[in-house]
């Protein structure tokens, strides 16, 4: 790994300060529904949006924002409880948080992004927000990630952050992040709720197709229920304070340093979400390898995270290797499934499943023993050419089917 | 409908006659693992397969057998608890259950539809198959029906079947099937294990194109678990016993009855299969009207009854309209989200969900009513054209991980 981790989740970066609190759209108190994030120096913004025909109308408003600020942003709205989609108040009151915030904060409203996710179809209660405006911004600090995390969580049943520190330039640079996602995840060309932010000076289209890349294979590999949510959202901040000489070139092998840590940052949230879908009991990661082309990778790695008797087969510790060899064939890729190989592993051990397309023979113990663990490593090699990709999961339990069947209570 | 019910499902129609027993691949005797059907005289026959790359030896070696045969089959061979795929002898094993039923029936080999289901990656057993093969044939009865469906069922929980009477030239006609699928079910360019006998006469060409044509808006639109399994297949034999003058051109009337009862045999099979999901409580039908074509109708409702978050939903009685919506959304198919109406309905009546895109007010305590019932129908009406289609599913249940947190045992 390029650098090495550090504390403090979107404050670790230099010149981040966030605040959590509960306003009252969640009735239960001890529980964070409002966050805020500021920069001290406006930043160079990039996102990526969910493919949803249904968009949240935040996703609406922090587009325009976006493209009306030049690709500049330098906070970020953000309440849990209310998706704020499918209302047809829906963008008048995601406008309305940004210009609240855009005032408590002394800058403008198109500099906001703002971001809602909980429940689709309720209205969303403005007041709340507005009344708590001022103690949320007063309440700012350089160590309020934890109470903004806080904020953003709906099923999740932890928080899930992240910060890498690295060079660039001899200047030690800072990436960090906070994310959300637990039921509704099956990114499709965008991922669930996620803020980056980072020190690092680099150009606002380059911030952009670093994100836009470095999101197809990893957030964007991630399914819990094969649900695309109309939520979700990534966003990067960048404001340059670490000082090092901005990024301009993407032939820069700086422009390379950056790229790899965004990626590190981007998997690691990525598994933390994997491993805290809804109900899980396991992580189940899928390495896609020895294919033609990156698409074909990805397709076959998520067919087989994605499929629901994989998924219960390992939640029930069952060597059911014919499910695995099943949603490896359903994926729509080009590929000879004579030539396919799988093996499944996990901290317990290694087992071959499949040579050559064909189940083959073996120990019941030892499957056991393997699948018993709560992170389950899934191989695949195509053998087809040198290409490869992961894709992550969870396994479906009781306690899915248990959560979504009565989500809005 | 065109026609009326009959009884007697593979054996309704003129000269079909079958058997089923218990030959000892399944350890429970009570139920029967193998059947046979068979017609006096040769047959007509059409067959659509799995698109699975991963494809069942019994699936290739009755595709081969059409080939050669040119379309023409006069007995069936299946077999329960043991999928016959993904094993190193599969063919072979497959080859020689046609050559045991032609040995015993005086047909040929190349007459023989062969088909398994259940386990994959399991070696077949054909000792127990070999030695039950005489018992079989004789024991072929006119009504015997119900013991062959009885041994293709694996997690079925009801036996599937149904026949349809019908006049063609004066002549009384019969179309009937029966079918088995529980999990592993999610259609895709071909169907679960069926078998539909008629006694119409009718060219091959003609047969072939009724069925793959009809098999697009019913069984193709049938998922339980979005796993699109390795053996699905459909096959229908005609053997022109009825006597009606020979069906040889689409443009005849004649053809679009035959069509017509085809359609509606396999769209009840279908909703008896979506019913029968693996541990559902509950049928969900989606109707997508309102479409520029068929594909994008299609895509839609399928999309929705997919969903494991609308699934899960439905078997809380959870109104969570807004997921029904995010299923819509995140369809691959091209129209404007904002001209889209949706309506839930059940026999204890019909609740509006959303109207031009966005969820409306509505009563709970009316949504639940019609929850509650175990027939859940949606409506959604894209109003962009004047296409529509249905699309069958069931709901997610903690039945359905039992079931597969466990199935080999």
């Amino acid at each position: 790994m390029t650098g090495k981790h550090s504390e403090g989740g979107v404050c670790s970066a230099k010149g981040f300060s966030a605040n959590g609190l509960n306003c009252g759209i969640n009735p239960d108190k001890n529980k964070n529904d409002l966050c805020m994030v500021y920069s001290d120096v406006l930043c160079n913004t990039a996102a990526v949006y969910t493919q949803n025909k249904v968009k949240g109308a935040p996703i609406i408003v922090t587009k325009r924002n976006l493209e009306r600020s030049k690709g500049k942003s330098q906070a970020i709205i953000a309440n849990s409880k209310n998706a704020n989609t499918a209302n047809a108040d829906g963008e008048q009151k995601a406008v309305k948080m940004c210009e609240l915030t855009a005032k408590v904060l002394g800058i403008r409203p198109e500099q906001v992004i703002v971001a809602s996710t909980g429940v689709i179809g309720e209205v969303l209660p403005i007041e709340p927000i507005e009344k708590s405006m001022r103690e949320l911004a007063d309440g700012l600090s350089y160590s309020g990630n934890a109470k903004a995390v806080n904020a953003i969580m709906t099923t999740d049943t932890v928080p899930k952050e992240t910060a890498i520190q690295f060079e660039i330039d001899g200047k030690v640079c800072t990436l960090g992040g906070m994310a959300k996602g637990s039921g509704m995840i099956h990114p499709n060309m965008a991922t669930t709720l996620n803020f980056l932010t980072t020190d690092v000076a680099i150009t606002s289209e380059l911030l952009q197709k670093a994100l836009s890349e470095t999101v197809k294979t990893t957030y964007n590999c991630l399914t819990v229920d094969g649900d695309t949510s109309t939520n979700d959202m990534i966003s990067i901040m960048a404001n340059g304070m670490a000082g090092n000489k901005r990024i301009e070139c993407e032939d820069d092998e700086r422009y390379v340093i950056f790229k790899t840590v965004l990626h590190d940052v981007l998997e690691e949230l990525t598994k933390m979400l994997a491993k805290d879908g809804e109900g899980a009991t396991k992580m189940i990661e899928c390495t896609c390898s020895g294919a033609k082309d990156l698409d074909t990778a990805i397709i076959v790695a998520k067919s087989v995270v994605r499929s629901p008797l994989v998924k219960s087969g390992i939640f029930g510790s069952d060597a059911n290797w014919g499910r695995i060899l099943c949603a490896i064939g359903y994926a729509e890729a080009d590929f000879d499934i004579n030539k396919v190989d799988v093996d499944v592993s996990s901290s317990a051990g290694e087992i071959a499943a499949c040579r050559n397309g064909l189940i083959v023979a073996f120990s019941e113990e030892k499957a056991k023993e393997v699948l018993l663990q709560d992170e389950i490593y899934i191989h695949i090699h195509l053998n087809a050419g040198d290409v490869s990709a992961k894709a992550w999961g969870c396994d479906l339990t009781y306690d899915y089917v248990k959560i979504n069947g009565d989500y809005r209570s």
